[in-house]
């Protein structure tokens, strides 16, 4: 893996977590979790833990880093569903 | 790349796409682009297509197979808010 492959990976690690943890944020303060499905948050949280698995496979630092903020955040969506969606 | 990080991979690429066509498919259907941010959908697509450059790059099937299919739904949903966004 070459340092030009690296940086496309780390770009693209930084905008697809970036675009993804705003929906986070405004879940933990809206309370608001109608729109999220449970068993979408859990496909999703099981497909990214596949994502890290394989970027640990595969020695790639950028697909290790960006899906390592993504299982922890998307932990957190269904920890949040869970919470707030039984009231 | 071997066979068992492949099927990872895969595992990992069908989850994550079939976790984010509804959300497509939804918008699509009900029109409402309220909840959908401009910067961060071009924010995602600019970042979903590193991560297929990235795929190309590093020869990795599933996660060429993953983004392709995301590029085309995250360019869908730029397409509906800037159609439904505009009434």
């Amino acid at each position: 893996m070459d340092n030009f492959t690296e940086i496309i990976g780390f770009t693209a690690a930084i905008l697809t977590t970036a675009a993804f943890l705003p929906q986070v944020y405004k879940t933990w303060k809206s309370k608001d979790v109608s729109g999220l499905s449970m068993p979408m948050l859990i496909m999703f949280f099981i497909g990214i833990t596949g994502w890290l698995i394989y970027g640990i496979l595969i020695h790639s630092p950028s697909m290790i880093f960006a899906n390592a903020i993504t299982v922890v955040s998307s932990f957190l969506l269904i920890y949040f569903k869970n919470k707030y969606g039984k009231k």
